[in-house]
């Protein structure tokens, strides 16, 4: 479909509140074309180098373009996100930033690696010197404004959605987030061209696009936190060769995720010439963190799925 | 391949103890042909009653079959089980077990759904009276035994396996389980004829089935926990329509988990006629957890992932 309107990178926010004035105003149905910057803030580009990423202000990061006010949207409504299509650049990075991520104590040294892609998508980025990772371009960060005044950070998601890091919020599946606000005020940015479920390292392709989203409105929902359709699969441009997988055993989730993933990075560190950060870097854009059983008393199972197609 | 042995079912036990004789010795290379009891014990059978599950006796639940002596093997080997195929008994039970499953207080009523399918797997499996489940056999139960002297419930998983419930131990994959004692002492049983990831109330099609698996050995690798490799996309039976998604967004997984599988009962039950506990039943067979994002902080995104086609 035709989008109906365009809101440019300029009209950005790094926090969310709902006291800022929107930059457009739709009439639920409409679409609309949205202009991203990367999670970085432009401070990162497709020359940065590992001082670019040492001189980051944290400040500036996980902008978002909006906010859109949708007409008639009130609290306990359900406004409805339609990713209609996405515009890539065809550059894009992925870091280990010290003190983030689920293996932070492990990887304390800043590491950055500047993807180049094909726009058209139709090839694996490489991610040098092995493996290449198949894209899927999706929207990180979308949400609307919380209810609370003031301004919060972007970081963390919560029930209005927001940082969320959804893999599966990409071409084709309506996401639907619960308004707290009048006119819901939706905002989005973070976007990725590849990313596995759990973003482990903390990035994933940081790429900034041009979106398209169609917005709808469902009245009186009330949901208790974001929910989502999909299309159809959300692996097979990732799956056909299928997975080495690696768990984690044990009463914690947290503990057992972070023992699955430090055991996928010695498979990698034991079997390519891949140096240990950038194994790290590499599960975090291509695998996937999955709960195998939370219900074995007291031991619970989780596993980091690492597609096989990414090594060749 | 063609089986070198078989055990029967009766060779079974419900501890893991290193002290239990083995029913077997094989050479690495060697395959075996298993016989399982289904995880009731034989206590639920193809035409059991609420009654029957009322009145289980929980020390009899949870039987494998085995143990299985692997020559060579030693302390830091790693066990390489093959998954060569699955005859399955065309009957199984799912239920819900008071005090047993990830939402325990919210269905505190026991439960129980007897499965009729085809046992060439070439049809869903009907759940009266809405849903119909893709069957995929796997193996929800299948260790070493542990260096601990004594015995040890077989209903926590641990790092040598046992009951880890990862629905991907299906026909073609290898599974790789480290030694802790002399001939490892491989038993398995608890066999699926499916389930989602998370396994979220407890049980899955818990279905007696033939299992015929190859057995090697590989030396001193010391595996921190398991691994596996599987041939193969793991969700494409289940997943060309896509997939309805409820998300949990907090600072602890297991809420998370929770939040994320009870909005998925509560859309199950207000799109179709379904009772709360057959939804909560038809996600364990049929829905999967997975940790969409873990960095966030302090945040993480748990999502209950409903395959569309389970409804047809």
């Amino acid at each position: 479909m035709t989008c109906n309107h365009t809101i440019h990178s300029h009209a950005h926010h790094v926090g969310w509140d709902n006291s800022i004035p929107p930059a457009l105003s739709v009439v639920p149905g409409e679409a609309v074309e949205i202009e991203t910057i990367d999670s970085s803030g432009g401070q990162l580009h497709a020359k940065a180098t590992l001082d670019d990423l040492k001189a980051l202000d944290f400040g500036r990061v996980n902008p978002v373009t909006g906010p859109v006010h949708i007409e008639g949207a009130e609290l306990g409504d359900t406004v409805a996100v339609t990713f209609l299509d996405f515009a890539p650049s065809g550059w894009g990075w992925t870091a280990n930033i010290p003190g983030f991520g689920l293996l932070a104590d492990a990887f304390p040294d800043p590491a950055l690696h500047v993807w180049r892609y094909d726009t058209g998508l139709a090839k694996p980025a490489a991610f040098v010197p092995e493996g290449a990772v198949a894209l899927k371009p999706f929207v990180g960060t979308v949400g609307l404004a919380l209810a609370e005044p003031g301004s919060h950070s972007v970081v963390p998601p919560r029930r209005v959605g927001g940082n969320l890091d959804i893999r599966d919020n990409c071409k084709g599946t309506t996401l639907y987030l619960p308004v707290e606000v009048a006119g819901g005020l939706l905002s989005l940015g973070d976007t990725h061209a590849a990313q596995g479920d759990g973003e482990i390292c903390g990035t994933a392709i940081e790429s900034p696009m041009t979106v398209q989203v169609k917005l709808d409105l469902l009245k009186g929902e009330n949901l208790p936190f974001p929910r989502l359709e999909t299309s159809g699969p959300v692996t097979d441009h990732i799956d056909r060769k299928g997975y080495r997988v690696t768990t984690g055993v044990g009463p914690d989730l947290m503990q057992a995720s972070r023992d699955a993933v430090s055991g996928m990075i010695d498979w990698l560190c034991a079997n390519t010439q891949m140096a240990a950060v950038d194994a790290y870097m590499l599960c975090s854009v291509a695998g996937d963190l999955r709960i195998s059983e939370i219900v074995d008393m007291p031991n619970w199972v989780v596993s980091f799925y690492f597609p096989k197609s990414v090594l060749g």
